[in-house]
């Protein structure tokens, strides 16, 4: 029997979490009015702040709190003061340095939001995404960073669905590497999916979502399976009554199927789950360890990241990461480099290449993304097959990291927008990264026009 | 009402944590058989690892499996994987060097354990102790270095009530720096603490732990004020019926008192938690900041630390630090070194000094401790008055940082002991301290006589 939300408050609240970074759907932005990145600032709003805090000021896990806009604009930011987490460690070694050639004037550079004809500056499309902290690399030097809110430099924050990528480069790299055979059955790997909707999957149909399962993310129906996997996920401890799964893993083994592998996209977090537990069963480690030895330790991070865990210390492979911005864009120009970065090869050229093709627009274009018209989807990756050949990762409520070969330029973005689809950030997004892009590029700087 | 600890069983387990690190008083070890070191290695029990993990290899916060024996091994490296924490930064910077002159003939070095009359070597003390990881420096300089179970260099620990040396050598800094008045009552900083037992006590006072407060651990008697501190702090959500406080701080206004102030040392967590209230409210930061501004960003410290934090964000400040065992051999050796390390003055002169003298030996010998008799306790250090002036940090089930200024040797270790009191280290520990420092100087070893 799936486990019913409303049935215990607290308990279903706290799912809002997984909830929410599950969410990427198609759907358009509501129109609902929010406050703005201004006067929702979480600095100003002084959560968690005193000794004790105001009582109207604390943020709970247990009951939600933390995750209502605007106070989950402290929260993106503070996700280890609220739940257990595992490390994912540097090592102990000196960061690599990112090299500063500062450009200030980025802020003057404007754009045309999509369906706008008022060109935007890029200095106001920070706040209209409600930006936490942003940095753009040409050619690998910092050109631009900038920190809002309670976000530093030393902070870390959710990337939400950017951990998708990080769980799908892993997949890329062990299949390049020859320890993952992408045509194989996910059964194969894991037996305990062979009667769920994974089981007759190939692994490559999971690392790019094209998998046919039953996975609703119908917030109004209390008996979606968004609902089951976010309870079957959250650490706390679960409800007296409760019959559910009990970890993602359980929960992995009760999907259902729905159509048929290998047709369409489907966006669906479960198969980031699903693609974690074969990495981890076929490498005998978490995807926490698979992250530090694999790319952590060799990118010079400057500070460890860590991931939120479920009650038997399984890592949230679908949306659980945290970083901080700096090593978010180590990682972009690591791959914009071809997986070659501080002095060594640390991703092979092959899964690079296999990123940067990108998948079947056709699938793709079965998920009817307005805004991403011509686009696809591979190894985790959302590819835009623009003449820029950029590609993103991209995590709900505006988290994004942006790379463009062509223009030689990286961009990683926190933030925390109140719309749970990105929808309702990328008309000011996407075009203001290519205006960027071309205007590093030395293009002149033109107004656009109508 | 006091919260009645088997009232809902899941809760009051979980409760276990802070309970054990505030065990530490006079009692003698049990003589309990526990399995012994090898037997009970968490790396060879296989705790938390696969995927999933055997349903009897999980180890859960909320129902206190965690910490039970031999589990518990496992846990004291792993708290953040099991509860919401707080991070103490390191900040960017490249860590400080530590030099290497390893002396493995230090294995060999023998002692003779208190109350025993057969000598036992360094090597064999280790395995006694249940010791996780051990580092001497003499002279600054690594001379040894050792990791056992699922300790590695780059992990973390929990120091447990060498939290709360910690916290003192922050009060210590700023009562030299001025910031903070040791003769002012405790109520003139914290008001809500007026009406408390701690209100008219002086900061000097909960420093030494010299107050008279009814703190009592008796875990017998289910109205203990040790359960109502651990089921306030615990930040899983309370149970519907609990009617208790439900934070460090609402837990501190409840003391009573019990004595009078100033008269005797009696070791109570509590104490340590209302110094850290007094330390947030002048300073305006968390005990989690104020370590990282003060001490942990200037050590040259090789990783973060971090805190476990009660349900408003409140770090334990009696026993919820966690560091590496590298970080807390540079604490030593700053200490060792007047406050002046990584090339700068870190903590004031007079501060060290202060630690150094001790505290009133007369009020320490009231408390009763067999093993430590003529030692005293002054800002949170443990101060043995022996001829090389050596003082410690002391946390439960074998937590050491041990600095003997004559020897020139710090020696830090964690250790995850079966019998919560370190009575039941000590005789195994303290002459061994004594026996490397003395052939550190160079003098001859000499198998002790009976």
């Amino acid at each position: 029997m799936p486990y019913h939300p409303s049935h215990l408050t607290a308990f279903a609240f706290a799912a809002v979490l997984t909830l929410s970074m599950a969410l990427a759907g198609p759907a358009h932005a509501e129109t609902t009015a929010f406050p703005d990145a201004i006067e929702s600032d979480p600095a100003r709003l002084g959560w968690m702040v005193g000794s004790p805090p105001p009582p109207d000021r604390i943020l709970r896990f247990e009951d939600g709190s933390y995750f209502r806009f605007p106070a989950m604009r402290w929260s993106v930011s503070h996700f280890r003061q609220l739940m257990p987490t595992i490390n994912v460690s540097r090592g102990t070694a000196a960061a690599g340095r990112l090299r500063q050639a500062l450009r200030d004037d980025i802020d003057d550079v404007t754009f045309l939001p999509m369906g706008s004809d008022r060109p935007m500056s890029w200095r106001d499309a920070l706040l209209e995404n409600y930006t936490d902290g942003i940095i753009v690399l040409h050619k690998g030097r910092v050109v631009y960073e900038r920190y809002f809110g309670v976000l530093t430099r030393e902070g870390q924050h959710g990337v939400m669905s950017v951990t998708k990528t990080f769980v799908g480069t892993l997949a890329a790299m062990m299949v390049a590497d020859g320890e993952l055979d992408p045509e194989r059955k996910v059964e194969e790997y894991v037996p305990e999916l062979a009667r769920s909707a994974f089981g007759n999957a190939t692994v490559r149909q999971l690392m790019d979502m094209t998998t046919g399962i039953r996975f609703s993310e119908d917030y109004a129906d209390p008996n979606a399976d968004v609902w089951a996997h976010a309870a079957a996920g959250n650490p706390l401890p679960k409800p007296a009554d409760y019959q559910g799964p009990r970890s993602y893993y359980e929960f992995l083994q009760t999907v259902q199927p729905e159509g048929t592998h290998g047709e369409a996209f489907h966006y669906r977090t479960a198969n980031t789950d699903a693609l974690g537990w074969v990495l981890a069963r076929v490498s005998g480690r978490s995807i926490a360890q698979l992250l530090s030895e694999k790319i952590w330790r060799k990118l010079g991070a400057e500070q460890d990241a860590y991931m939120s865990v479920d009650s038997t210390g399984t890592p949230f492979a679908g949306g659980g990461l945290n970083m901080s911005l700096r090593d978010l864009a180590r990682f972009g120009e690591m791959i914009r480099q071809d997986g070659r970065y501080n002095g060594q090869q640390i991703i092979p050229k092959a899964a690079i290449a296999d990123i940067r093709q990108g998948g079947s627009k056709e699938a793709f274009s079965k998920a009817g993304y307005a805004l991403l018209a011509g686009w696809s989807y591979r190894n985790m990756w959302w590819v835009t097959h623009n003449p820029h050949g950029a590609f993103m990762a991209r995590g709900v409520h505006g988290q994004a990291l942006y790379i463009d070969p062509v223009a030689e330029m990286v961009i990683a973005r926190f933030a925390s927008h109140p719309v749970a689809t990105n929808a309702a950030n990328d008309p000011t997004s996407l075009p203001a990264y290519q205006a960027v892009a071309a205007y590093l590029m030395g293009r002149k700087q033109v107004t656009p026009e109508k």
